[in-house]
């Protein structure tokens, strides 16, 4: 049986480009007694994995050159040596990206039947445990308060407005274009938005947030930070989830320091790894779960068909291509 | 009878001067029922001062042009219209510049007899109770773990390098010359010292920190600062105290921003106002005095002569002239 995998061929300096990865045929592998093979059926490109591409300690260790390109599939179970396990399961885990993944049955789950599947790499997986632990833990929202979500329109930051729309909160996104702020505000019910690319955002954030800034969900840095950091209200809390548009950057982030404004506002700025949150994941999926079923949490992903597409659709996401989740449909 | 004080004459931009301040005689003032009469002794000078000295809006409200400045001031009753306070009684106030203040009752607290009376300005003081409950509260050492104090000998600095040596840390202190440097290593037993001034930050820290810094606390920001900020652990905590390296500028504060050091790191920042301990102050207050009098937590002052030197003690914060406590003594 054929098979087809990318291989992380050179680490990208600046934006990532399709030289960066290499397509090779091989055979498909066989699955050892323990193991399961899975033909892909659904690929998560995300923003982190431009961290792995650059050499040197991270939270994650780097990718190797040469190595198959990892992140989070959704495929069918075709032949099973484990128990746990038999054909036409349809499983989630962190594979490489291939065409067939052999895998030890611990490192997969079963995708919940009855709810689509892709959804257990976006709000149902690691992007909405993201944002539910992210805001609710770090950010801390009371009813009533002002939250600001950059990326809004990203796979996370979609689900921080709904959630914190849950919570009773003012929510305010900031994405780059009116299409993703119509979305916002119109299906996803967010009190207002702003365009980052087509208004001045301070401005912007100041007519939008007229009570200020309690808390301010991070997952952009860069110049768009520092105008919602000036925003801030006594005891703001922002966690820290993602800083898109500073990871293609091989330099210091050099721009306005937070530290004066959050003195003197008693401010909080925290970072997080969601693995760190490992220990209550079912407890956040539960909760996410329910949300979604009951219609409170929506699900939005942009998809690109084609394997062959991968490393182009994980490129888009750095000048801001997909609106919610981005996966590539493989079959 | 003859009072002397000194007004906010005019608004700093850049380091103070001695311009900025007036020297004005006036009548001392009577007390009215429930007030009393105090008799300056020591004047705290400090570096938040220069925040009230700027125009706007931050945690305390700005001085205007023409008022007495006010600071932490200790001195004698010498009349009192409350049953409360009798002549003679040492207390402790938010008061004016001045040779003498009338307080109400309610705004003063007696000093503990039986220890120096300018520690209630100091170490047994706000001071104290900042890097108090900024080191345990925000910034929990742990023993064994390594805590990095910037401004380490400053007043502030000096008992947060303490604390942390009861708690079993590591504790690295950043100052200005080797003077200071010599006496936190010898007098106060902190482990290793950077001098900013004349080390290389990043490289001096590298070396006095092999396991990384879990906790930074912080009081003065700037490019000492990025330098500490690259060295962090996983988990590593900030308490933002002081940016006495930026409180001279009226410019937004351009340098390395640290969201994604914390980011990679879960790291966590956060900044205080002393104030918003208050309800625990009785706590902090009784363990310092318990350390002070085993001889744990030592106090340090420069003090420096006569009411007329009030403005150029103040200036020399930002110079780093003192080590310690910096106050006047004006009898």
């Amino acid at each position: 049986m054929n098979n087809k995998e990318i291989r992380f061929a050179s680490r990208p300096t600046g934006l990532p480009t399709p030289e960066n990865f290499e397509f090779v045929d091989t055979d498909a592998p066989q699955p050892d007694e323990g193991e399961v093979l899975i033909k892909t059926i659904f690929i998560s490109v995300d923003p982190y994995l431009r961290g792995r591409m650059r050499e040197g300690k991270s939270y994650v260790p780097p990718f190797v050159i040469g190595q198959v390109i990892e992140s989070g599939v959704v495929g069918e179970v075709v032949e099973s040596k484990s128990p746990d396990f038999k054909p036409g399961d349809v499983v989630m885990g962190m594979l490489g990206w291939k065409l067939y993944n052999v895998a030890a049955a611990n490192q997969l789950r079963k995708v919940v039947p009855g709810l689509p599947p892709s959804a257990a790499l976006g709000v149902l997986g690691i992007t909405g445990l993201t944002a539910y632990f992210g805001l609710l833990d770090i950010g801390q929202p009371k009813s009533g308060e002002t939250v600001v979500v950059s990326g809004a329109a990203g796979a996370v930051g979609m689900s921080v407005c709904q959630i914190a729309k849950i919570k009773g909160c003012r929510v305010v996104g900031i994405a780059g274009s009116d299409e993703k702020n119509l979305y916002l505000r119109d299906e996803l019910g967010v009190d207002a938005t702003v365009n980052y690319k087509s208004e001045d955002v301070f401005e912007a954030l100041k007519r939008s947030c007229p009570k200020g800034i309690d808390v301010y969900f991070d997952n952009v840095g860069g110049p768009v930070s520092d105008a919602a950091l000036r925003l801030l209200n006594n005891g703001a809390r922002i966690p820290l989830c993602g800083q898109i548009s500073m990871y293609c950057s091989d330099q210091p982030d050099i721009g306005l320091r937070p530290q004066p404004l959050l003195l003197v506002k008693s401010a909080m700025m925290k970072g997080f790894i969601i693995t760190g949150y490992m220990p209550r994941f079912a407890e956040g999926i539960t909760q996410l779960a329910q949300w979604f079923m009951t219609g409170q949490l929506k699900h939005r992903e942009t998809i690109v068909d084609g394997f062959e597409n991968t490393p182009r659709a994980f490129i888009g996401l750095f000048s801001g291509e997909n609106i919610g989740k981005q996966v590539v449909r493989v079959v």
